[in-house]
């Protein structure tokens, strides 16, 4: 199952896709569930299956305008160094831990909304990651069984705004810009995805392919990174682990790609789909 | 006015200290208004304030557990070496920019509520620090107008897991483990603060004093921090900034010193008052 969340007529929604556009499950599972991440939380996601089963779609894909996947998550940790190729183009030493920041869920956007190169910047940078949205939440929740308390999966961009990452050695500064976190277009649930490690993930830029590597070659996998994040900070449902981004990002590139408005990134990760969005300047929003 | 907020008889609230306890202000400013969050969102602290005016306490200290001062900010933007001493303990060097890393508000407690030491680590530490707890919101906030956006000042003890905070070169692991930062007891409104770089700053562990500055001694002043972290991140009413802390953490003494079950933390600055907390082991809790 693939599940959204969207703008329809101003208000915000959930659903499913089916052939042809989405079910509308906005409050049709309970009254009180109006939200994906709710839906995730009162454990309704076989609920919504029975619902679609066999039903025609409310909206199609014109009636509606792409929310991020998960629009409230409580929890948006992202893993830095995560590809062997990316840690050596950005010289930084082998560790035993995941790198870990955050980032807010006012940074979000959807598919197709257009990501926001900020004004203060001139070094906007594309991030290809796979997102994990997290179904059961819980602490200390062992490796061994952590793919257990995952939803699903998404694309994610985790846009990054190079100088202000590195205005000291922290890099929250770079890595919460409003309008800099594109997550989408949908998270299509474990069941469906199956093994993960075998997904190919691409990231282009206008067309042109500037990432290309695959989930195995992550070297923390996600129950690693489950194990270890719950250890610090309880997770709870719809909270968003993004994973980390290979080799190939625009900053380390000779000379090096940065995102201005008019371009398009693309990140394509295998049955996930296709995330895309256009690039605008802050002054144009 | 100090305002504070706290559990009485299971239920959470908020309300104003008063000669010999507090006045409850939960939904009597008006009915949605319950969490003090609210009420600076509302900008309803003129409104408390008539509202008290003349009334008895509608309860003792005893009657009352202390919440974090804002149980649920949506950030919590904290600034690591900010004060010159505690920079050159660190070794780190000079910078141009605040050093900004994040805490989640599940990882708050209040005065006198137990800071609870990871089970996973031997290295649990103390730092007091000065809050500041954003009024009105904004974005882009220039640092000349930037006092005039904040509510008030509280005592913060932003308890760290050195190992884990050095588990890489980001801090996140170390700065959000449940129960480690102490927020109280209270917030003391602008007006009554007055200029916020008067005030002396001290952490005493069971008695003997740790750290001990002055907010004049902030490399980045909090008009400063304002600014900065406004332009990369919306800030709303009720967001805390947790501003530094003075050189003398445990970390980096000789011999290092950390905390463990059965020790009391003090962070005292001037008019704000002391945040008293208790250490206990996660394997009491």
């Amino acid at each position: 199952m693939k599940f959204l969340s969207f703008l329809r007529e101003g208000s915000s929604g959930f659903g499913v896709v089916v052939d042809g556009g989405v079910i509308d499950l906005t409050g049709r599972l309970s009254g009180e569930v109006v939200t994906l991440r709710q839906a995730i939380a009162a454990e309704m996601l076989g609920a919504a299956a029975d619902y679609a089963s066999g039903r025609h779609p409310d909206l199609g894909w014109s009636d509606i305008t792409f929310l991020p996947v998960i629009p409230d998550p409580a929890k948006i940790l992202c893993i830095g160094l995560n590809y062997q190729k990316h840690k050596q183009e950005t010289g930084r030493p082998d560790v035993e831990y995941p790198t870990v920041f955050t980032r807010y869920a006012d940074s979000q956007v959807g598919h197709r909304q257009a990501m926001i190169k900020p004004g203060v910047s001139e070094r906007f940078d594309y991030e290809g990651e796979m997102a994990v949205i997290m179904g059961r939440g819980g602490r200390n929740i062992p490796a061994e069984t952590a793919l257990g308390h995952v939803a699903g999966y998404a694309c994610y961009n985790e846009g990054s705004v190079r100088d202000w990452q590195r205005h000291t050695f922290l890099f929250t500064p770079g890595k919460t810009f409003p309008g800099t976190g594109a997550f989408g277009p949908y998270m299509v649930t474990t069941d469906e995805v199956g093994d993960y490690t075998r997904l190919p993930i691409q990231t282009r830029l206008n067309g042109e392919v500037m990432q290309d590597a695959k989930l195995s070659d992550l070297i923390f996998p996600v129950e690693q990174l489950i194990a270890y994040c719950s250890t610090f900070t309880p997770l709870a449902p719809g909270d968003v682990i993004v994973s980390g981004t290979p080799g190939g990002v625009g900053d380390k590139r000779t000379p090096p790609v940065y995102l201005f408005p008019g371009d398009t990134v693309e990140v394509e990760i295998g049955c996930l789909g296709t995330l895309r969005n256009p690039v605008m300047g802050e002054d144009a929003v």
